[in-house]
C-alpha cells in the first residue's frame, strides 16, 4: 500500500481540478460525491495524505468523525432525508476506487434502495444545487 | 430521536448478555457481529449513550474512529483480508437495526461479496474462534 498524490482527491485538494466543496476546516474538506449513490451524496477527507483508514494518522482520524457529523446532519436536513449511511472502504476488495481516505456520507430516504458506488455521473446543475443547499444546511 | 437504554448493544455494555469482545478501553467497547456478513464481522461502540452519529457528542467521536483504525488493521491481519469494509448506519431508512451508534468493520475478500445485514446467527464457536484470532492480532 502506497500513497499516489497524483490521486483525483489529492488533485481536488490542490485546486488542479474543480469540485462542489461544501465544507473546510483546517484539517478537512467535504465535496460532492459525483457520482452519488442517492441524491446528496457528499464526500469527507483529510488534507492530510492518507491511502486509507489503514494507514491514517490517528491524530488525523480523530478530527474526521466529527466533521462527518457535522455533514451527515446538514445533509438528512438539506435533502428532507429519513436517514443517513456512512460508509467507508479500503483496498479495491472493499470496493475503494479512489486511493485517498474517504467517508461517503449518503442522505437516505425510506425505501428508495442506494445506486451503485461509482455508478452514474450526475448533472453538474444538479451537484450545484445540492452543494448550494448543504452549505446552507452547514451554516445553519 | 431518542436513546432507549434498553437496547441490545447497552445491555452488552452492562454485561447483561454475553459478547464475544475483542477490545475495551475508557470510552469504547468492540465485539462480534452475532449476524457477520462477511467471516470476522467485528463492531465497535463507544461507551457514552447515543442513538446514532446524529445525535453523539462530537468528544465521543473523536475516539471512535482511532479506535475503528485498530480494528480494521487487526481483522485484515487476523482474516487475511484483502481490504475492509466500514459502515455506520443512522435511522431505519438507513439499515440501522440497534440504536445504539455503532461502526461495522467487515474483512473483505477479493471476489466475496457482502452478505445481508443482519442476516444469519453465527455458530458460536465459529464467533469464539474468530473473536480469539482478533484479539492476538489487537494484541500483537
Amino acid at each position: 500500500m502506497s500513497y499516489d498524490s497524483n490521486n483525483i482527491f489529492a488533485k481536488i485538494l490542490r485546486g488542479e481540478i474543480p469540485s462542489h466543496r461544501v465544507y473546510e476546516d483546517e484539517h478537512t474538506v467535504a465535496f460532492m460525491d459525483v457520482m452519488p449513490q442517492a441524491n446528496g451524496h457528499a464526500l469527507v477527507i483529510p488534507k492530510a495524505a492518507s491511502r486509507n483508514i489503514l494507514d491514517a494518522d490517528p491524530e488525523t482520524l480523530s478530527h474526521l468523525l466529527p466533521v462527518v457529523q457535522k455533514v451527515a446532519k446538514a445533509a438528512k436536513e438539506a435533502f428532507q432525508a429519513d436517514g443517513v449511511t456512512v460508509m467507508q472502504f479500503n483496498e479495491p476488495a472493499a470496493g475503494q476506487t479512489v486511493y485517498h481516505l474517504h467517508f461517503h456520507i449518503i442522505p437516505r430516504v425510506e425505501g428508495a434502495p442506494l445506486r451503485p458506488h461509482s455508478g452514474t455521473m450526475e448533472d453538474q446543475g444538479v451537484l450545484a444545487a445540492n452543494a448550494e443547499k448543504l452549505r446552507k444546511a452547514l451554516a445553519g
